[in-house]
């Protein structure tokens, strides 16, 4: 059984952190598994590299900037085989490039391409244990890239994929993915295991845990992940295609984004082009939209327009509308509003989830201001200070404490 | 006209540091000098990433070892490019191996093997500033190797070698090479120049500036050396070829050596093989013997040896030499010696500067205990008590003040 390991920043924070992820490691190996570990940067190391950059320029050469961030985990990734070495497990240390990571050329946030896996195949056949440095690869000039935040993930779920290996399993100092932030509702639970759709629209719960960017590679390449704590012997939760099993459960999770603002056109005219734009105009700026909605125009061939922005383009989103002034009746905008949402595969096939919802936010007074809804997952744009309550009662009506 | 230079780790050793080596470099740049700039790890922090490896085991796996270590430079590298960038000079960092500096597999002290120049060729055609990661390189296999102490030297020696450079400039918080200690005479004066053979004689003097192992590797590629502070613009010290105008100075340097203890063997057993068995058993423990001085065996077929050792070592010799009972009348031990040696290429032309130097010794009622002398080197054993006596007087003695 070949099984790839990644552990995070606070996972091997200090030298007592990575003596405990060797003997993590070790446990795995006498259990005869093959073993890749991927490693971050000891935490606060990152921030210290970027912080030296920084003070030389808010712009640095990014290929150099590339060099000096990678040798943080070549650090850790040292270390970790150094450790494992010490203890009488072969062990073999390898940078990105060392591992064959080919990335394109996109310094500082550059995308794998492919893994050349004969170095990592030759020492897993001599039966050593990998570490590899994580959140970088090479380009084909060979020049050091690196691959953004949650950079060390990707790495893990890439390798997982070129190996075909049976698990990648994320260590950080989170325990799994919750059915809603254990913050607001204390009754929230671990889940045991959730599909990979679901993991990308419940991303706010997972944030700590995993970045969409690999949950989404994770996907594509068929890797099962197991998000577990570092620092318990907790079972955490399995990330997976989903499952007949799963279907049985009809609602995964709920969670509360409070990062949102909402801007509503009254009366668009209704003539081709101006919503293509709005939504440029906002996207040149640099806006992330999230939530769109449009209802079909009325017969004076006027229609609204709604979406949302992150609360700290709210501004700039509002300045930008005013300029549409001659295209919209009124415009419309909402500061103190969260978006709350219900994330679910078993949806697909279960009809009643969202009129529960509805009602569930009818008994308790609570207005909806906009609706959106996807395959697994529907959401609601309510007043700012209902969302915690929005959520508790959510959680209690979809058995999710069960 | 290409210049080397090289900065040590107090050179580098903050970011206050690296932003004056920046203007430092770029102050070559604007005299048109194409300019290779080797770095050494910021002051402290190879000892800190020793310290990491050392607190999981005191014998780490060599290869991790030098991929942990080989960071440090990385990331100075990494810094002074970016921060040259910043000021508007194009720059390129460069780890070892990607300068093309290939070594044998002997990790933590590989030995350069050759350099491919390829990558620092077309740097320097694109007139770029090339910023190499000191004291490290790679083995046929791609492994990154270091080069032991002084390996910032070494690689930037070797790389003046192979690009054929005008000149190495090696930039240390010590100003140059100095005719004696001036901690011992305060009148030591700064050599405008010196060969590389003089250097090597004088390696104690030189020992914070450069070390042997780099003198020698650039007598044998005819790189010209200039040791300077990177601290102030004084001029520095110039090591090169012995020329004409350098053997008009008898006397280059007077030096003081009190890690010295003298062993003699009195009425040694004048037979084959004696001295033979005596210096392995030395060498077998690991003492390196320095001065070893025999005279010609007397009529009784016997014969003394002398040598000294360094301090420490001293009382292992002793129990060593007590194993030679049966051959030897007499074993003589002096730990309170110092060893004052006089050196200068002009010695080979001029008679008298041995004799000088007895006749100033006995000036001083200063017994010679042992005398040893090569081409350019008059080294002499004399009691603890006077090594900082004599060096003053033999440096006045040599007007090496004037």
């Amino acid at each position: 059984m070949l099984v790839v390991q990644k552990y995070g920043g606070t996972s091997v924070g200090g030298l007592d952190r990575i003596e405990s992820v060797a003997n993590r490691v070790i446990k795995a190996k006498d259990d005869n598994k093959d073993l890749v570990v991927v490693v971050s940067a000891m935490s606060g190391e990152t921030n210290k590299l970027v912080g030296y950059a920084d003070s030389f320029t808010s712009n640095a050469s990014k290929r150099e900037y590339d060099m000096l961030l990678s040798s943080g985990e070549q650090v850790t990734a040292s270390l970790l085989a150094i450790a494992l070495i010490s203890k009488g497990y072969d062990s073999i240390a390898m940078s990105g490039k060392d591992a064959g990571i080919l990335t394109d050329d996109n310094h500082t946030y550059a995308r794998i391409e492919s893994i050349d896996t004969t170095n990592m195949q030759k020492a897993l056949d001599n039966n050593k244990i990998i570490v590899v440095a994580g959140f970088q690869g090479a380009n084909a000039n060979g020049d050091i890239t690196t691959l953004g935040r949650g950079g060390s993930d990707l790495s893990a779920v890439a390798i997982a994929g070129a190996l075909n290996a049976d698990i990648c399993e994320i260590y950080s100092d989170v325990d799994g993915i919750y059915t809603t932030d254990p913050r607001i509702e204390p009754h929230a639970k671990k889940l045991d295991s959730i599909s990979y759709d679901e993991m990308l629209e419940l991303s706010s719960l997972g944030a700590k845990v995993l970045q969409n960017r690999s949950v989404e590679l994770a996907k594509k390449l068929g890797v099962k992940l197991y998000a577990k704590s570092s620092f318990s012997d907790d079972k955490g939760t399995l990330i997976q295609e989903e499952s007949d099993n799963m279907e049985a459960v009809v609602v995964s999770g709920v969670v509360l984004d409070k990062n949102q603002a909402r801007v509503t056109l009254r009366g668009v005219s209704d003539r081709p082009g101006i919503a293509s734009e709005i939504f440029t105009s906002l996207a040149d700026e640099g806006i992330v939209v999230d939530m769109i909605i449009q209802n079909v125009g009325t017969t004076d061939g006027l229609t609204n327009l709604g979406f949302t922005v992150p609360q700290n383009d709210f501004e700039k989103a509002k300045e930008l509308m005013e300029h549409f002034d001659h295209d919209i009746h009124a415009i419309d905008f909402d500061f103190d509003v969260c978006k709350v949402s219900i994330v679910g595969v078993g949806m697909r096939s279960h009809s009643g989830v969202a009129a529960t919802a509805f009602t569930q936010m009818a008994k308790d007074n609570i207005n909806i201001e906009m609706i959106s809804t996807s395959e697994i997952k529907i959401s609601m744009i309510i007043n700012d200070k209902y969302g915690e309550l929005a959520i508790r009662e959510l959680h209690k009506i979809y058995n999710l404490d069960k």
